[in-house]
């Protein structure tokens, strides 16, 4: 499916090179890629060299694979950019839905690895980054399967877990778990703040939990108001529940409703509980074939479902068979879920079959 | 000041033991005292002689200062139980002007250390839980002086650094930085898990800032609702004001006030800064002699001012003059701050003077 001169480095570019992008180009070079990049800030370009984590600065117009790790106001100008060299085209951006519908284009495929921060800086940039993190992509029934497949295989190599999910829904998930929590935090830690201009003794009490609470409010700012922006529907709308189940709280605290409060906190701890871990390397692993026909979006409704059933997937193929048009999607996952994948699969009429491979 | 036979044990008694009575019993014992302790459940006060907390199970009528650390619901009770055998009682309960105020008592000196919790089991005890936490007590006008200082005493020599605020203050200040920020985080839970419902994926996108922000929200939830309640007036002003302060967020992204979003995150991020560090061991001391009239309050007043002011009282002493009934207070403050203190002095009326120790 990709294209690969024998002997010769697989070639990628990275627009931005940040944290996220500088751990890009370490990660990619140390798995034998050749690194273009480029950076609106030359001398943090020219970091990125010293820093071993480019190989040239610049554009590449062979390059095979193109991250653009900017904010996510700039990214859909440079993702239109760089596809007018032909490659395919990822992102970093922490806003899903604007991107992708602005870019529009068959060989984009959205990205948002949940790890650091398109604004930290390069200095920090670490070549397992993206190891063990989530690493959500947002392909659409107009991607194109072979772009898909290859930036979900490029960013496997790098040891990221991903997730893969619609551009929307994306965007309503980070709202909660991502963007309204930094939001609040920044709102406890002002509420905190006034009170400690009538009373110094104040934040010397904010024990563990309050420290813990608004660490994330101590990140840099400057990517938050376009984050905020692109993806204000869903932010406004988690807020808004937010303020309800607080008032709802408050409530209860003013009516002195011991039982519900205990029960609205059990509920909370047992969620928190139920927080997953990393994944866990699968130890035993099999083989799922799926016949596929030739229509937009199967690819994506087939890597979807994976996702939505919890079913990692090690490692993904396309086989183009020998008949028409049609292929076969070869996924290897954890045996563990293997039928529950074969269960969803089969609801959604696609004829999988299985087989062990430990 | 303190009763204490030659050679003989100081004595202390502790009521519930838990974490926190249990903390405290090592903690002592440690020190040369005799603990006897007491506990609802019998099978715990047991375990707690077994791990070297208590000597013995009981009450002890000898005892000059007995901690209530029971649920905040059950302080009140037990410590009119432990003021009638003659000694001094503290408690350690999360919320502390209904405590004080149903007590009542001048030998009663409500406290709180921010560490641990009193929920939390004896298994965890451990005799360092206090050093270097923040432990307010929360002294009136009508604290004998003596039990004041005794207390004091005593808490520091377990390591921790002493806060003196107003038992109002008190429960202001820690409905913002721990009792609110429980709550939130529980909020923020509870919609993360009826997003949940919709999607199992969304949970695993949960980075590292989300799992910070409702760590708190995992703790044990049968203290929380006493505490609600007895700080139902201050929690339900914070949470008022964090609805509000999220309404306004709210408006600021549905507004795409980029500005108006950046500077809230810029504010927070200063305050997140500017969180104090845990105490550090001053380097260079100083005394600070206070004459003090004989009037109720004065010693409340004196280290109330120098916990605004940010003094740390690393010792306390009450010198009695030979002439009538007036008295000295001899503090020892990190030589850096002393200037402060005694600005603060001199304005209340009072005439300090002070000399470099080291």
């Amino acid at each position: 499916m990709t294209s690969r001169g024998s002997g010769a480095s697989r070639r990628a570019a990275v627009v931005g090179t940040g944290l996220i992008g500088g751990s890009l180009g370490l990660a990619l070079r140390e798995r034998g890629w050749h690194v273009t990049g480029r950076d609106r800030d030359d001398e943090r370009a020219a970091r990125a060299v010293e820093l071993g984590a480019l190989d040239a600065v610049g554009d590449d117009p062979d390059a095979e694979l193109t991250f653009v790790a900017t904010p996510v106001g700039a990214v859909a100008g440079e993702a239109a950019a760089a596809l007018k060299a032909g490659g395919v085209v990822t992102d970093v951006g922490s806003v899903k839905a604007s991107i992708v519908e602005a870019v529009g284009d068959p060989r984009f495929v959205g990205g948002h690895p949940m790890a650091g921060s398109e604004q930290e800086g390069v200095e920090g940039a670490d070549p397992q980054l993206f190891s063990g993190a989530v690493w959500v992509l947002t392909p659409t029934p107009g991607t194109d399967p072979a772009a898909h497949v290859l930036v979900r295989s490029v960013v496997s190599s790098l040891g990221a877990e991903v997730v893969e999910l619609t551009p929307d829904r994306h965007d309503a998930l980070v709202a909660v778990v991502s963007h309204v929590p930094h939001l609040a935090a920044a709102a406890l830690m002002g509420l905190a703040a006034e009170r400690a201009e009538e009373h110094e003794a104040l934040l010397r009490l904010a024990a563990g939990g309050f420290r813990d609470m608004t660490r994330i409010a101590a990140g840099h700012p400057g990517i938050w108001p376009d984050i905020c922006v692109e993806n204000r529907s869903a932010i406004s709308d988690v807020l808004g529940r937010l303020e309800q189940a607080l008032a709802s709280v408050r409530a209860l605290v003013e009516g002195e409703d011991r039982a519900g409060l205990l029960a609205e906190l059990e509920a909370a701890r047992a969620a928190r509980a139920n927080l997953p871990g990393r994944a866990a390397d699968p130890t035993r692993l099999a083989e799922v074939r799926v016949p596929v026909p030739d229509r937009p979006g199967v690819l994506a409704e087939v890597t979807t479902l994976a996702s939505e059933l919890q079913v990692d997937i090690a490692d993904l193929e396309i086989a183009h068979s020998s008949e028409g048009d049609a292929g076969v999607l070869i996924l290897t996952v954890d045996e563990e879920r293997v039928e529950r994948f074969r269960g969803g699969l089969v609801a959604r009429g696609f004829k999988p079959s299985s087989r062990r491979l430990s």
